[in-house]
């Protein structure tokens, strides 16, 4: 900005380059933190505390929805490798909880660029706490989403981790083409409900592993439904006769891309499916046990064993390639091309949010935990 | 050629474009060759058979000297991806054995171009038996090595593998400064040797690690005398201790490339010593053992796992990117840079051949095992 314009605008009343009054500086955020890194139940607790006033250079922004996501609670217990800084939030030096959110801002300071009010964002990086009421900050804390009508607030507030996972590794490891196969594990976490169906939408087929039980046929259904091409079960994986039927699927082309959260036994198996040159990209470790490889598999066979994390990628890349991956998955919401993840709502209290936390430790949790933070 | 050059040629006598007169069809090869596949005592036989006879576009080659590699041996057992078709050899079918060697052109056809009498040649694919005496193909099957007066046959007969895997694993993999340290283990074996002088050459560092022995600090002071940086045992690895020290040893600036060829429990203890970012070449299984690898490291230390194999790079790449390569090596051969492999001498007779092949198999060999092919 030039010094004509800067004194020009100086000359202007305060209130016309704020959004509302001063008296905004009243709301007092509530919000889920934690000051040391425990067990979860002991070290969160619920807080409130003054929003810091706007000023000329920062918003205030507002969340709608905000998930509970497994990393969340590692983070809170210490055991992820992402450790946000405790900050002083009013009383009290903490962080709060929560990675994921959307937010809406609702003011904006006199030098803003980029946001208005109104405009709906998601967290610029990970490590910013989402489980509070308000927050505020530079525009750089924050990156817009691409205007739509049709994606719910609940797609919205999940769509930095899991749809943006399944992106990406479609996308990054492998070059594949409309026709060709990816096989995966864990075809029914959120994860791999966004690989079948993004997968789908491109053009690419899907061979979907999940873990066998009682309600397979159900299952099976269900992720028909969505977009899979197969599904098998883990305990199918290793048989000679899967390995026959498989091989007819493929007709000769056997998937290039293999993609892993599970582990395990089963993680190799899986891996033997993969043809010369393919890719292997491990995003999570469900079954705790590590990925135990042949040598034959990389040298003969050329496979190459990747990891992902979403975490990585988003600090890594600009938010131009990150915006164009918004629009991309929002383009495909929008067209019902990628639904809403299964979800349930937990109220925005203390004893919800513990109790939330406890079963997403102990795998309790049926479909994505979502808070819907409010002051009132 | 234009016709009119061609016409010309058509009307010299024969003679003038031969490098030797019709007599050179009563070549006889002898070679160690199997026709199925198993033991290798009990299916490689001795064989003689006549040398095609010399034709307008093809040459005859005369074996220098070629080693016995393990691979060869399996190769035999029929237990290697790589399976030569058995072809008529004389009065037999049969593939002939070895897949390295130096051979020197005798005679070339008048359409020959590239290749002249006295050139030495190393083979253009694997797979392609070397231990005969003579071979006789198109100039395709060869390939020119970048002259030189100062490298030893035993280094040229011993060129293509090795030390070619050692430095497409250096140059391919990570993007390497002068500074950077590499860590391997096997760090005795061939590869290791030709990584340690290699890496030297480049101005690279390298941590090797080896197994523990009763004579370790000779086979430590052997290895730095190649240019080893540090040589660690596998025991000492997994300590504390170690950990520690490498630390200090790197400064802030983990090594980005580990080189392995042993696999199981200290290849995975030797994979955390990589930084974020890194990359893990596998090129062998001494231990017999799969690599176990934590999801931890492909996640969040973004660990790229790969493969290498020399016979996949060579068939992959071209003929100008080999030679390249083999000037590069030769050129550190001639300046001292890159020595003689260890190796014993193989008397080339069936006995001697088929003891050689056992020693390989139980691990006896003390270095390369090699044999100078004769007609005589």
């Amino acid at each position: 900005m030039g010094l004509f314009i800067r004194s020009l605008l100086s000359q202007q009343p305060r209130h016309v380059w704020r959004a509302y009054s001063t008296a905004a500086s009243d709301i007092t955020v509530k919000a889920m933190v934690y000051s040391s890194y425990g067990k979860p139940s002991e070290v969160l607790k619920w807080h409130t505390y003054p929003l810091d006033p706007l000023t000329d250079d920062t918003v205030h922004v507002r969340f709608l929805a905000s998930p509970i996501n497994p990393a969340d609670v590692n983070q809170v217990q210490g055991a992820y490798p992402l450790k946000p800084a405790f900050e002083q939030l009013g009383d009290t030096k903490a962080a709060v909880g929560g990675n994921e959110g959307v937010a809406q801002v609702i003011a904006t300071g006199k030098n803003v660029n980029g946001l208005q009010v109104g405009d709906q964002v998601v967290m610029a990086r990970s490590g910013y706490g989402t489980w509070r009421t308000h927050a505020a900050g530079p525009v750089t804390d924050f990156q817009k989403l691409p205007p739509s009508d049709k994606t719910s607030v609940i797609q919205k507030a999940t769509l930095t981790v899991n749809p943006c996972t399944a992106y990406r590794m479609l996308k990054d490891f492998a070059p594949l083409k409309p026709g060709d196969y990816v096989i995966q594990n864990g075809g029914n976490s959120a994860v791999g409900q966004a690989v079948i169906q993004i997968a789908k939408a491109w053009g690419l087929k899907t061979v979907n592993v999940v873990r066998n039980r009682p309600e397979i046929d159900s299952l099976r259904q269900e992720l028909m439904d969505l977009g899979a091409t197969y599904v098998v079960t883990d305990e199918e994986l290793g048989t000679h006769e899967m390995r026959t039927t498989m091989k007819g699927w493929f007709g000769g082309k056997p998937p290039l891309l293999g993609l892993n959260c599970v582990g395990g036994k089963s993680a190799t198996e899986m891996a033997r499916y993969l043809g010369h040159n393919g890719h292997y990209v491990t995003y999570g470790a469900m079954a705790r046990a590590p990925l135990a490889l042949p040598a034959s598999m990389l040298i003969f066979k050329n496979i190459t064993f990747h990891g992902f994390w979403m975490t990585r990628w988003t600090d890594q890349n600009n938010e131009e390639d990150r915006y164009k991956m918004f629009e991309d998955l929002i383009g495909l919401m929008d067209k019902g091309a990628l639904g809403e993840p299964r979800w349930t709502k937990v109220e925005w209290n203390e004893d919800s949010m513990k109790h939330a936390v406890d079963a997403g430790i102990q795998g309790f949790a049926q479909g994505k935990q979502i808070v819907f933070p409010t002051s009132s």
